[in-house]
């Protein structure tokens, strides 16, 4: 047996996200079919953090144990065969210990928030970012993203469904990035609470668009209750953008 | 009568091109429906440069003469309104002289081509970039295209179906930039012949891929003639990305 980490890059337009679903497709699901027409029966394949619908990946990391002696550069090649026209693409495969695990090893994992600044409707984008019309001031955003950097309770940035055992998430970083008219959030952090960086990014732009003070979002932290939080963010401007593992250079 | 001009920015993937067509839709068409919503009879609208099926823009110039008391900003709001939800976004609208022209105006017009080089297929970009799996040359690329630079005939590079008068052209600037993955081919000229930017891409692309020798591609230049072409490059990487006017910061 082998088992061969995937880096995977995906547009989650057409899917109901990562994991497998029993009303809809799903990432996992054309990922684990191809590997069927490869090597037989469909293993399972395990990735360092599931997304949501209509969520992407430029650089998703997953692992899969095979009883085949192909090499990663055939594997790879063969996966992304049989995953035409699937607009899901394994970017990096390589053989790695058999105590590697894309989720349990994972150290970090790091996401961005898209968001194009401008009145005019999206064109070569649709999906693929959120517009918001109403100028945003990114340093404010910036500024009051500070605040949610650390240990904290994020009770307020969950949802629901989250089935995390504990609320406290140890954010490393979130950086709001103005180029032009485009807005990037980047989130950094051993793990997040299910819809985290969507709720995190609603609250920036309400700051940003000055409907919220800096105080606004603190307040809403310490709240620690959901129905303090502002709105969820689409997923459309959401990329899962590296996971990090001992022993590999972090970013 | 004011003449208005227009910036357009489009997603090529699902028109025949600019230019009205019998048998599909395009870019004027869509505007001018738009417009004739807004003010009655569908008025005509003249752009800078047509471009074929396919290819996209981020910065189109046209002009259309409007009876109304319309500001631009409205016009433009307007427009975005009755666009939707086609994949065509006015990104800018002024008033300008009656003697203003988007096509006999302008003073010169650039594209840019874009290359994904990897072996990966495409995810987010399928129609939006042209991927090359081999790998490529981008300084021998560069090199290569430096002879092209100038006055020249082009009919090696022009298509069957080309109107223009003469394939004399003078091609400011034709510079191949690497990012990473990424090729970017902007050529820059008062005006371009049918095909002629998808002609010469084509060709710098087998001497990258090492098919053709730097003085291969000089000498299909100076056969003038179209079957010492090497290959069309498909329209998905194409952008016309500015045009240029008297009066006007030029780039």
């Amino acid at each position: 047996m082998t088992r061969f980490a995937l880096t995977v890059e995906f547009d989650g337009r057409p899917y109901m996200g990562w994991q497998r679903q029993a009303h809809g497709p799903s990432v996992q699901q054309h990922i684990e079919e191809a590997l069927g027409r490869i090597v037989g029966a469909p293993p399972v394949v395990h990735c360092a953090g599931r997304t949501d619908a209509g969520v992407h990946a430029l650089a998703m990391r997953a692992h899969v144990d095979l009883d085949s002696a192909i090499t990663p550069f055939r594997l790879m090649e063969a996966l992304n065969a049989h995953l035409r026209p699937e607009p899901i693409a394994i970017i990096g495969c390589e053989a790695v210990a058999d105590d590697w695990h894309a989720r349990f090893s994972c150290l970090a994992r790091s996401y961005d928030y898209r968001i194009l600044n401008r009145r005019a409707p999206l064109t070569f984008e649709q999906g693929l970012i959120w517009r918001v019309p109403q100028r945003l001031d990114s340093d404010r955003m910036h500024e009051a993203a500070q605040q949610l950097v650390g240990r904290h309770d994020f009770t307020t940035f969950r949802s629901a469904q989250c089935q995390a055992d504990s609320p406290v998430r140890t954010l490393d970083r979130l950086d709001v990035i103005r180029t032009g008219e485009r807005i990037s959030v980047l989130a950094r952090a051993r793990s997040f609470l299910h819809h985290q960086v969507r709720s995190m990014v609603g609250c920036l732009v309400m700051v940003g668009a000055g409907s919220w003070s800096v105080s606004d979002l603190k307040a809403a932290l310490d709240a620690r209750d959901r129905a303090a939080l502002g709105h969820n963010a689409p997923p459309d401007g959401l990329y899962f953008v590296a996971a990090f593992y001992p022993g590999e250079p972090s970013r």
